[in-house]
Formats: C-alpha cells, structure tokens, sequence
C-alpha cells in the first residue's frame, strides 16, 4: 500500500463515519510507517485539528489489524510528558498499557494513558478511527521500544 | 422545553450526527440554563468526555438559534485561564471573538480562542454539534457579561 492509496482509504473511513475535514485537511493526512516498510500491518494515519503549547486534538485512522507498535511520551523540558486521552469513534481498537491488562475499546469507549507510560494499540478486523485529545505532541521526542523506529 | 425534553433532543443529534455515546453519558448529558430559563434560546447542551488537570474534551450541542452568552476564562491558581478550540462537526455557529469578525464555522471549520478573551456563539438553523478541545474547564471560574448568569 502505497501512501497515497492509505491516504485516500483513510478519508474515505473518516467520510463514512460522518466526520467532516475541510479539502486541505483531507490532502494533508499523514501517514506514518515508522520508517519500517509495513504501512499495512505496522502504521497510522492522522488527522491533527490543533497542536498549540497546551492542547492537542487528532483523530487517528487502522486499517483492519494495523498496529501503532509500542511507545512512550517522555517528559520534555521540564513538562511532564504528553499525557493522551483515545476515544474510539468507529470500529475497534485493543489498546496496551504498561502494567494493565488488554482494554478493548468500541465506538463511544475511552482511555486516558499518562505521561511517560509505554503503551500500543490494534484495530480489530473492521479498523477503527479514534479520537485523540491529549497535552501538546511533540513526536519527535517519542521513546519508541524497537530500535529500528523512526518517527 | 425542559431540562429532559433538552437532553433527549441532543442525544437524538448526537446519534444522528454518527457520534457513538455510551449509555450512561447519555443519561448525563449537561443542560445549561445559565439560570435564565429560557433553554431554547439561551443553553447548551454538553458531554465531557474527559476534564483532567491538563486536558478537556467535550461535545457541545446547540438547538436552532441558540445561544451560549458571552463569557471569557480568566486566569486561575497561576493558569492563564482556558484555551478552547472549537470545531464545527455538524450544522453551523456563529462564532463572536472579542475584537474579531464574526466567524461562521461550517461542518469542519474551526477556530481557537486564546485565554480571557470574551466570546459567545449561536448555532444556525439546523443546530450545531461542536467539539471543544481545549485545556482544563473549570467553568465556576467563567466570568459572563450578563450579570444574571448563574452557571
């Protein structure tokens, strides 16, 4: 799967879920494979509405099975750390926290994750989209746990 | 209308719109007189969906025609008062920022409102369903300009 084609499948889940973007919005979702190659298994697609110093709000997009691998907010300049809230929209998302068992989230379910805490999440067969309201993304600064990441 | 006829009438929006709510948000869905009671014309309808010491999200839906008054977030405890992102999902509002034009958001506009600074909106005539996004509420600190307001 090309970017452009998981680009144009992702709009096309966020249409059929009746969440409007405007033109701009739709050409400029990011895709991200993590630099490993495996857009279809390992990757995500985002939509960020608004990232000031304070407040960040996204919807994410799976496509069925497709894994956001295992992760962590840091803290950064003497912030705490993001600290991320996921609502799941449509479909269903398995979400893994650090030292918590398996959360299953279906539309309208919810999860607030702290700072610094390792986490990763897989949509379920039909994919899902998530909404993300979270403190200010800094991705740059994300701690992923296998080595060969780029973000 | 009363406060239960109100609350129904926004879930029935809200499930409309596509925007899944478990049962028990439902059954507590805000309804915002601003102690004037006159709803129709001058409430909102919420769901808060996550209010942490960093992070606010919410659902804010508003009938045809009506208001929510002018009000700003002043600072708080050191805080530099409340940060809110608004963004149209479904109808339109009317959106009145101190010292600005007025802004009319459409189905996947949106527009942030800095900390104290007056502002109020009014939905079209379809209604309007807006997500806020936005920093900590703590909304017994709202100061409004009606001096009969009660939140």
């Amino acid at each position: 799967m090309t970017e452009a084609e998981a680009r144009g499948r992702a709009a096309a889940m966020l249409a059929d879920a009746g969440i409007a973007l405007t033109p701009a919005e739709r050409e400029q979702i990011e895709v991200a494979d993590f630099g490993l190659g495996q857009l279809a298994e390992i990757g995500l697609q985002l939509v960020t509405y608004v990232n000031t110093e304070r407040v960040c709000a996204k919807e994410l997009v799976l496509f069925p099975g497709q894994t956001c691998p295992e992760h962590r907010h840091p803290p950064v300049d003497g912030s705490p750390g993001k600290e991320e809230t996921f609502r799941c929209r449509t479909g269903t998302v398995h979400l893994h926290v650090e030292d918590r068992d398996e959360l299953v989230l279906q539309a309208g379910d919810q999860a607030t994750i702290p700072p610094d805490t390792l986490h990763w999440f897989q949509a379920g067969r039909d994919g899902a989209i998530v909404s993300e309201f979270s403190t200010r993304s800094r991705d740059e600064h994300d701690v992923f746990t296998d080595p060969r990441i780029v973000r």
